[in-house]
């Protein structure tokens, strides 16, 4: 019989943090591409545009007036998705039709005065305040909600409708799907094996090594086990923390410089700006979520699409939406090549 | 107290075949889209080109020549992301790194010898063909396989890189992911209440109208209470139908028939091509799937991406993939919106 090799031979893997299965079927990357492409990104967005309602100065749709911050800015999302008061749909007559109340907050937050600028392309000191600005808005909002979701789209292609670099924040009276599905796993991980999931998942990485894309002193960057997206990652802190706002000076310091690295070698792969959404789970928030949540690590996800090239993306359509998630390369191979990529920005290495 | 409105508050619906839940948003339908727009779609398809791998007499990626056929043909995918002989990846040496053993086949099956028609332009009894196809290929790769998943990515929206009319049909040695969920959620419902979740379900719709699409003899069309893309239907047989082979005659004729007038209105919606993903959902099949999947009721279910016009779409990106589905529109509104639509073709309307 043929030896298993996980380049060759299509397999299925668990997802233990959302009870899930992908099948990796790294032989499909053979196929010719024939369908759509991309459009290529805009590559020459104005530093400053007064019509851009995220720009310092600018007017917003709501008539207020943006202040002209000078390092992150967070303001009232103005087409919430979620507002603080609606009324709740009441009881249901059945089980198959249950509605219930949802309240919430939106929250829009600038990493920075300037468009034309990204993540990576900021300087550590610049994303130490996004940092900061993440681990307030948990805080904030997070006395009054039992989920606050911090998630950038980046790039057109991931439905991002501004250029200016920034993010939004959702948090809402319910604990949305996927935080729930976290919850279960790392609950039963928890009750099951003595420790949290993320914290042991992250220990074996370190001595497997196959899957690590960056490590520094308090966090490490890896392609899971378990990644739907070809170049999916993980970022984890190394000591078991639960909440942003429990970071350390030291780890924050290090997480915008592990964050800087990663981002930049996002860009460098297809040379372009990379787009992804990405998103913060941590240990659920509000008047309920008491001490007992110790099954929780921090964590990053980043969910980017692209596949062969800056314009060829992954569709998660058909057999993804109706079966199941399917990758075309295996992670460990999307592992090697983020490894082998440089630190310094192509757009810097030109100069 | 202001009285809830669907329509004007956000709330949560539960989805109870898959157990998940969906956050409806209506009022964000009024704000403006500065977004991506998609490249409109080819509008002249040859009808015959030689170089297209799915055309009558054309020449594969493999050597083999398409004979000149003249209804539905079906052949196995030249790029299979299942392969019947891969070998099994051993046991896992930790509770999370679980990979398990993939095997299945591939196939692919026009629907036409024509590249410029689609099923809604089809005459019904060349979609009665379709629907023989699709029985009987399940029935074929059933005898061995536990899940035959035929699906249809149609558009190049929906990562479709062929416009010839076709599918394709993955048959698996595993129950996938979404399978699973249905099979657990059916399974559960039957126990509790004595009866298949989606008879009950289909019932009630018939009952409370407010989502219907359309009606007939044997079928109904509704957007589900729990959808999640905005112009999402969920396609019933009135009778308790455990998988397609089952189907009579006359439940055949009455859905080709049904399907050409949904496809149809998909189509006047936003007079295009309506972009979507759909496949069909049985009991399992195989030599374990016996007696006991009373559970299971046969549908359909068809996931179109677009919001706003031919070129807006949703984007399920950031909140979505990280937190929970959310839905711009209410389902109540799209199924008045579909119904309103007439069911002759817009380009035939204009000859
Ligand atoms: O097989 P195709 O049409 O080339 O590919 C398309 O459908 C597949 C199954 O849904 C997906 O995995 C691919 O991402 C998509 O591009
Ligand atoms: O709020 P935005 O950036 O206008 O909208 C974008 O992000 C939202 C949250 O992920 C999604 O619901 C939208 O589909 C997407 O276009």
């Amino acid at each position: 019989a043929t030896s298993f090799r996980a380049s060759e031979h299509q397999h299925i893997r668990y997802n233990p943090l959302q009870d899930e299965w992908v099948l990796v079927s790294a032989h499909r990357m053979k196929r010719p591409w024939q369908g759509q492409v991309e459009p290529p990104p805009l590559t020459t967005v104005p530093r400053h545009d007064p019509h851009n309602p995220l720009c310092p100065g600018a007017t917003r749709a709501n008539g207020e007036v943006n202040p002209d911050y000078e390092g992150t800015f967070v303001f009232d999302n103005d087409f919430p998705a979620l507002q603080p008061d609606a009324p709740s749909p009441g009881p249901s007559d059945h089980p198959l039709f249950q509605a219930e109340a949802a309240r919430g907050v939106c929250k829009v937050m600038c990493f920075h005065p300037w468009s034309d600028v990204t993540l990576p392309l900021m300087s550590v000191p610049e994303i130490r305040a996004v940092v900061d600005a993440w681990a307030s808005v948990t805080e904030e909002l997070g006395a009054q909600y039992p989920w606050v979701q911090i998630f950038e789209n980046k790039g057109a292609m991931m439905g991002c409708s501004n250029p200016h670099p920034h993010c939004q924040v959702w948090a809402s009276s319910f604990l949305p799907d996927v935080a729930q599905r976290e919850e279960r796993c790392q609950r039963a991980y928890q009750n099951q094996h003595g420790e949290p999931l993320l914290v042991e998942y992250g220990r074996q990485e370190l001595l497997r090594k196959e899957r690590l894309v960056l490590t520094s002193e308090h966090w490490l960057v890896l392609v899971p086990f378990w990644a739907v997206w070809p170049f999916q990652t993980l970022l984890l802190p190394r000591r078991h923390v639960r909440r942003l706002p429990e970071l350390t000076p030291a780890e924050r310091d290090d997480l915008s410089s592990i964050m800087k690295k990663l981002l930049t070698k996002y860009d460098n792969l297809f040379e372009t700006s990379f787009p992804y959404s990405m998103g913060w789970h941590g240990a659920p928030t509000g008047s309920e979520a008491g001490a007992n949540c110790d099954h929780w690590q921090l964590h990053a996800h980043y969910y980017p699409p692209l596949l062969r090239s800056a314009t060829v993306r992954k569709f998660m359509v058909g057999y993804e939406m109706l079966a199941q998630a399917q990758r075309d390369l295996t992670p460990e191979q999307a592992a090697e090549r983020l490894r082998a990529l440089p630190e310094v920005h192509y757009h810097l290495g030109q100069k």
